[in-house]
């Protein structure tokens, strides 16, 4: 199995979990690799867990800084937050175990832009980096890395840390080598431009180049990444997919888009998953992807020869499509390109794709603010993620959620946003499975009636009745008119009755 | 006079601005100069306005949709507003009398990042683009235009209109000439990298090239760019000048700044130019400005040897200093670049630059959201000008305002910000005349005291119960706590008795 470890002074260096965990101490802040349910390292998590149980059982304090790339799994985030072995966590999480720690106050969580993230570990906003855990496919004889299904802040973590634990997981396919691109901008005030022009461009190495005497251990596993799978679409997430494709052709009808030059992002979840199962059947050829995680539907383009390319950062694939990722990743890594987040998810690269976002949300509200991370203000889910990076640089930015949630207990559309990720400035398009507001070009008065068609009818009259309200309300001016007295009313009703309903 | 009319074909087209203005119908969506007092056409807008005081007295409708680079003056939204000859306007304005026809109800305003304005204009979402009215300094006799004292959107709107009137401004130096950087994206899907490393690269031409054949009138003017005088600095401002001086300071001893290698972004404002006196006499060197206007304190920097180059899209000018500049064109134009909006708020171009950007506010949120634009939620001010562009894409951001306003019946720190055009993604240190709150790296939570110990003396009693209440609120979730009960109180206290104090 060590023949993953070609370096001589790396294969010295292997060990069990459980001694690399001593490299971790209490207080250290630890970057790790993982994106999403992949490349997350598998064994280590695991052991610091179990280090934290012995050290709080022996009455001695323990907890680490714990950055990643972005969420991971229940072998990973989730061990370490039901061992109670985290103090703080950047830039995005999404296990229900963690979850609840943050919001029981007990976990300290910083909630960050993710092309934000590597730049802020490279400029020191979160101190030293002690240790970097990355996960890897394997190590060259040089000692270079060949990253396993994700890239995310690796770079910055390996560069930044004093002491590198890697994991060489067996389970990752040799195969997915040559599928990295791993670019660095180089350090302030030395930055230049980033020379991608394409989607598919390949401007760097497809290994990690490490400073190996750092590596204090190698650790061999061989487990799977751990996405969750999707559920079958249900008639809503189709019907808002058909909504998506209306709103895509009336793009080519405005002239704006042509069907062979769709550069697509896309948040995960079966929504955008049924937004891609109905490319399939559309007329757009060509499909490509500059975007943070490849999703099924994009294995499915792929096989059916409608998606060109695809870029992100990782992999956020059901557990039946990583298994054929690993059978078939030398004929996928003809179509793909994993990239340092902060390339995947860069402001400047993105606005020169000119490409049409998606992400889902938690509600938006009458004049096109965006919430999607808290329910109701306060309750916290995963995070920002990379929507923001995004939506704010997009050729056209869309959301996308079903109408109401809950059986109908909380509407996706509200008169004012409970928590605000992205502004009225910043969000063009809602979707629902009732139809699309185009909010393009429109002062936040005009967009009022296209938000109210597209919520849940239940949810029209009340919508209605606030907006009059808003408008008939001599304390407010007109531009954007509230009662801020009731603006929370639809929440208020959700913590006091269980339902946004009247 | 027409001797800045070097080209045959369009010194024909000399015209009086009444004649000019019988291009510009009603329903037209008009693409105008003018970015903060500076390079808006001094003669159309009042032979519009005109028009359109005809039209209406003669019983006839006449609107048109106004879009420009930024504000302009009174003798340009001013007198437009004033004969209701608009019925929309983008991507922001600043003048009192179109704000009150704006939070009256009575015309329709998009206030729009202006980073998006020039690609939403040529990506059509706004439409045709019928006239360009344009202020330049001379035309050549090619043809070219030797841009004013702004470029803007200028680029854009002479590319996409159908029809041309430009305005040749004797008062504007000629030895302007030199200072602009002209450089055009190509469009999609053909855009490509900027090619500016440093703040002050010259990546394009001193002139816009245009379709000589669209031009249906030039118009000669004489009259001077119009910004309002600043006000002398007062205590507070200076006080939250050195509280800057001191963040900047900090960020020395942090190992990531250096003295000689400070790039800034300002807003506008009298604070931003204390910020600037304060400089003088600070310990940076070859400071240099990536920021959307040129500012007073700018030239004293200059003037003093401290400032290397400032690179901007427009002057925003005190009348003393605008006679000053055209004075001293000749000198000044060495070390300042006017580039199209497009560049100078371009986010590629300002995460390569890593400055640190800074921004007024109205209130911020103990959280750390940030409304740049509405007071008590539905009065709009001005709009998110180039505060988005710069915020999200800066090394570090800040947000500076005095801790309260109107004799202190005002918070600038508040609960539940009523507006949010930053959000807690975004704003990392807000500074007000109590210090700075520095929210890097920190958690919702965790940002909460140090927001509270910059507020106004006489808010942090409040700030603090209404803190323990969101804590104690067995609704609440404790990820961001709030009692949305309660959230706008501080508002409706406002709106109710004219104070946010209890």
């Amino acid at each position: 199995m060590s023949e993953r470890v070609q370096n001589r002074e790396l294969k010295a260096k292997i060990m069990s979990a459980d001694e690399a965990a001593q490299f971790v101490n209490h207080g250290a802040t630890v970057g790790m690799s993982g994106f999403t349910g992949a490349a997350y390292p598998k064994a280590l998590p695991t052991a610091i867990a179990n280090r934290a149980k012995q050290e709080h059982d022996a009455g001695r304090e323990y907890g680490i800084r714990l950055l990643t790339g972005a969420s991971t799994a229940p072998d990973c985030d989730g061990v370490l937050a039901e061992a109670d072995a985290l103090s703080f966590r950047m830039p995005y999480q999404s296990d229900p175990v963690m979850r609840g720690k943050i919001n029981d106050g007990q976990l300290n969580y910083q909630d960050v832009h993710l092309s934000h993230s590597g730049l802020q570990v490279e400029q020191g906003f979160f101190g030293a980096i002690d240790v970097a855990i990355v996960e890897v496919t394997r190590i060259t004889e040089e000692g270079h890395l060949i990253p396993s299904s994700g890239v995310g802040n690796n770079v910055e973590y390996l560069e930044a840390a004093k002491q590198i634990i890697l994991e060489v997981n067996e389970w990752q396919s040799l195969n997915l080598e040559g599928m990295a691109d791993i670019y660095r901008v180089p350090y302030l005030p030395n930055r230049t431009p980033i020379p991608i022009i394409n989607v598919g461009d390949r401007v760097g190495t497809t290994y990690i180049e490490i400073d190996t005497t750092k590596v204090v251990a190698v650790v061999e596993t061989d487990a799977p990444d751990r996405n969750s799978p999707f559920k079958p679409f249900d008639e809503v997430s189709e019907q808002i997919a058909g909504n998506y494709l209306d709103f895509l052709e009336g793009e080519v009808a405005a002239g704006r888009l042509a069907y062979d030059h769709y550069i697509m992002q896309s948040g995960v979840g079966n929504v955008p998953n049924a937004v891609m199962a109905g490319l399939l059947d559309s007329k757009f050829e060509n499909i490509q992807a500059y975007t943070e995680v490849v999703q099924d539907g994009m294995l499915d383009l792929i096989d059916a020869g409608k998606m060109a390319v695809a870029s992100a950062t990782s992999f956020a694939l059901s557990p039946e499509y990583a298994e054929k990722m690993n059978r078939e990743a030398e004929k996928y890594r003809k179509y793909l390109v994993l990239r340092p987040l902060q390339i995947s998810n860069s402001p400047e690269v993105i606005r020169r794709m000119g490409l049409i976002s998606s992400n889902g949300m938690i509600e938006a509200d009458i004049y096109g603010n965006i919430n999607s991370t808290h329910v109701a203000g306060t309750r916290v889910m995963n995070g920002i993620g990379g929507s923001g990076d995004f939506t704010r640089n997009a050729f056209a930015s869309t959301f996308i959620s079903p109408s109401a949630a809950k059986g109908g207990a909380i509407s996706a559309i509200v008169p004012f946003a409970s928590h605000i990720d992205h502004t009225e400035h910043d969000a063009m398009v809602v979707i629902t499975e009732y139809g699309y507001a185009d909010l393009r070009g429109l002062a936040p008065k005009q967009r009022v009636p296209k938000m109210i068609a597209i919520a849940h009818p239940d949810y029209r009259p009340l919508l209605e009745e606030y907006f009059d309200r808003a408008l008939n309300n001599a304390d407010s001016f007109q531009h954007t008119p509230h009662d801020l007295t009731t603006a929370f009313d639809f929440h208020n009703r959700l913590n006091a009755a269980g339902t946004m309903q009247k």
